[in-house]
C-alpha cells in the first residue's frame, strides 16, 4: 500500500491554517502531488488533485488513464474523461468552508466549481505547499546534492565534444545520453547551448549556428535525479577571446562569488541580488545584466521564490536556489556563470564544484 | 510592423458574440496568441495575453523579458515581473462587461482579477478561439500536409536504426536529429518507442529496454513544422511475430481503416469512434482498446475536440484529427496504428502515406 507523507501534509496544513483558518486546500500541481503522495503524472489538459483539510483523510483524485496504487492513509477517487469533473470534486469538497486553489490550476477547472458554489469562497492557497516545498528536508538535500554532482560530471564531458564548426544543435542533441550515462533520468529543462553572439540572448535555443575561433561557448544545463533538478551555467572560450569577453567574464565571476559568499540564513534574497548587481554596475555593465539573479529550485527547475530586487523575504535553512549573474552585449557576446546553493543551518553549500576559472577549450 | 490577423480575430469575436453578447475575451494560451498575432513565447509561470472585444483594437500584454514587435493594428502593453499584473490588465479590461477566460489560464492570474472585480462576471471563453482554430484555412492545411510528409519521411528512416539489442532510448535519442534533417523545427511531443510488453502501455516512455526477437517495435512520433504538428504511430515486427500479435495487428488495421473510410463533413466524432471500436469488439478485444479513438491537432498536438464516444459534434471541413485505434495486452504486447486526417469539403485526405502493411524489419 502506498502512503501519503503525513509529516509533509501536516506542515502544509499548519501553514494553511495560519493564513486561512478552517479552510480546505485543493493541490493540483503535479510535482506538489508527487511531494505529498509519491504519485507523479504529467496531466497536460487533464485533472489530478489532492484535497487536504485539517483532521480529515486526504483525498486523491485520479484519472483512470493513470493507474494509481491504493493508499493506507488517504482515499482515492478514480474518475474517467467522460465523468463530470466538478461533480466528482464536489462530492468531497465541503461547500461551507473556503477552498484554497493552486496558482497553476487551469481556470477551466476552477470556473465550474465557482459557478456551482462548490465552496464558501475561493482563494489562492498554493503558498502553503510552496513554503513547505521550499524547505528541503535531509533526504531532499541529499538528492539535490547528487543531482548537481551529476550536472558537474556532464559539464566536464562537454569540452571534449566541441570542435571548430560544431553546431549548437549537435552538442545539445548529445546531452540526454550524457545525463542518462551519469545516472539522471532526464533533463530538468531543455539545454541551452549558445555560441558567440547567441550568448547575448539569455533565452537562446540551440540552432544550426557553428562555432568559430574567438567565440564564447555558453552551456546552461540541468538534469533530474529522482525528481530533483540541477541547473548550472558555464561559459568557455574557443580560441583566444577578445579583450571585452575576457573582461566581462571576470566581472561576472566576481558578481557570482560576491553573492555566494553572502548566502546564509537571515540574509534577504534582495540583498543577494544587490551584491551581485553592484559588482556589475560598478564595472559599468549594469544595463547589460537584464534578469533577476536567480530562482528557487527543487522538484521543478523554477519554484516560487525569486532571488531578485523585489523579494524581501529572508533566506532560511533548507532552501535551494540559483546564483546566475550574466552580462549580455547584444549581437556580440555574453557570459553567465551559475551555481546552485543549498542553505544550511549556519551558512551554505555550493552544490556545483566545476571550475569557474576562465577556460580555453580549444587546446 | 507586425499585424494581428484581423480575419481570425473577426471569426473569434463572431463566435464569442454568439455565446456571450457584449463580452470581452482574454486569450492567454500561447498557441492561441500565436494564431492571432504571430507572436509566440512559452511563458511557463509568466503571463501573456491578448484582450479582444468587438469594435475595439486588440490589446497585447507582453512581459518585457520577451521582446515583441510593434503592431499596426493592435496596442502593445509591456510590463515587468515587478509590476502588479492585475492592475496592468485592469487598465484595459472593461469592468462593466463580462470577461471570457481561457481554460488554460492559471488560477493565479484569474483569482486576483475576480477579487478586484475587474469585470462584471467571468466565464469560460476559450471555446471561441478553439472553434476557430479547429477550422484550418488553406495555408494551415498546407502546413499540416507538409508536417505529416516530414513525419512519413522520419518513420521511413526508423527501420534501418533498429537492430537486435538496441534500446528504446537509443532509438528515441536519434529522432530530434532526424526531424531537423527533414525540415521540422522540433518534436510535437516526446517520441514514444515501445518494445515487446512495453507496447501494452499506451503512455510508455522510452527506457533501457532492449529489443529481442519476436517482439513488436511501436513508434508513436511527431514533429513540428512552422508551428504545425504531426503525429503518427506504426507498429513493426522484429523477427517472426507470435500468432496473437499478428492477429491483433490485422484487427487494429481494419479498425483504423473502418474509421478513416467514414471521415467526411457531417459524420459525428462519436460515430468514427464507434466504427473503429466495433471492429475491435467484434473480434473479442473490446476491453483492450482502452482509450478514445483520436484527438484534434494543429498548432498543438492535442487540441480541444476528442474523437470519442461522448463527442456528438459533427465533423466539418478544415478539421484535422488523429485516428489511432489500439489493442493492449498487459505485460505481453500491443499494437496501435495512427494516421492524421484532414477533412475536406467533400471527404477527407489521410495525411500519412507510410504503409500500414504488417512489416518485419529484421530483414
Amino acid at each position: 500500500m502506498a502512503q501519503v507523507d503525513e509529516a509533509r501534509v501536516a506542515r502544509v496544513l499548519e501553514r494553511l491554517e495560519a493564513g486561512h483558518p478552517g479552510s480546505q486546500l485543493l493541490v493540483t500541481d503535479p510535482w506538489s502531488i508527487f511531494y505529498l503522495t509519491g504519485f507523479y503524472a504529467e496531466m497536460f489538459e487533464r485533472f489530478s488533485g489532492v484535497l487536504l483539510r485539517a483532521g480529515a483523510r486526504p483525498v486523491i483524485f485520479d484519472n483512470a488513464l493513470y493507474p494509481i496504487d491504493a493508499y493506507d492513509n488517504a482515499d482515492v477517487v478514480v474518475f474517467n474523461d467522460t465523468d463530470d469533473l466538478a461533480s466528482v470534486l464536489m462530492d468531497r469538497i465541503d461547500p461551507t468552508a473556503p477552498l484554497g486553489i493552486d496558482a497553476s490550476m487551469r481556470s477551466g477547472f476552477l470556473i465550474p466549481l465557482q459557478e456551482r458554489e462548490a465552496a464558501s469562497s475561493f482563494f489562492l492557497g498554493s503558498y502553503a505547499v510552496a513554503d513547505t516545498r521550499a524547505h528541503k528536508d535531509a533526504r531532499e538535500r541529499e538528492l539535490m546534492r547528487q543531482s548537481s554532482r551529476i550536472n558537474d560530471a556532464v559539464m566536464a564531458e562537454l569540452p571534449a565534444l566541441v570542435h571548430e564548426g560544431v553546431t549548437e544543435h549537435e552538442i545539445a542533441s548529445q546531452m540526454l545520453t550524457l545525463y542518462r550515462k551519469h545516472g539522471a533520468q532526464g533533463f530538468s529543462f531543455p539545454p541551452i547551448v549558445s555560441f558567440g553572439g547567441n550568448a547575448a540572448n539569455p533565452h537562446h535555443e540551440p540552432d544550426d549556428t557553428a562555432l568559430a575561433t574567438g567565440q564564447v561557448a555558453l552551456f546552461d544545463i540541468g538534469g533530474q535525479y529522482e525528481g530533483y533538478c540541477s541547473d548550472m551555467t558555464r561559459t568557455f572560450f574557443w580560441g583566444e577571446p577578445d579583450e571585452e569577453s575576457r573582461r566581462i567574464y571576470d566581472i561576472v565571476r566576481r558578481a557570482n562569488e560576491a553573492a555566494e559568499t553572502l548566502v546564509a540564513p537571515g540574509v534577504r534574497f534582495c540583498d543577494l541580488d544587490r551584491a551581485a548587481r553592484r559588482v556589475i554596475e560598478d564595472a559599468g555593465y549594469g544595463p547589460y545584466f537584464t534578469h533577476r539573479l536567480g530562482h528557487s529550485i527543487g522538484l521543478q527547475d523554477h519554484e516560487p521564490g525569486d532571488v531578485s530586487a523585489v523579494n524581501e523575504a529572508v533566506v532560511e535553512a533548507g532552501m535551494t536556489f540559483s546564483i546566475e549573474p550574466g552580462i549580455y552585449l547584444p549581437g556580440r557576446t555574453g557570459v553567465r556563470i551559475e551555481d546552485l546553493v543549498l542553505v544550511t543551518e549556519d551558512g551554505c553549500e555550493i552544490l556545483n564544484s566545476y571550475t569557474k576559472e576562465p577556460c580555453r577549450i580549444d587546446r
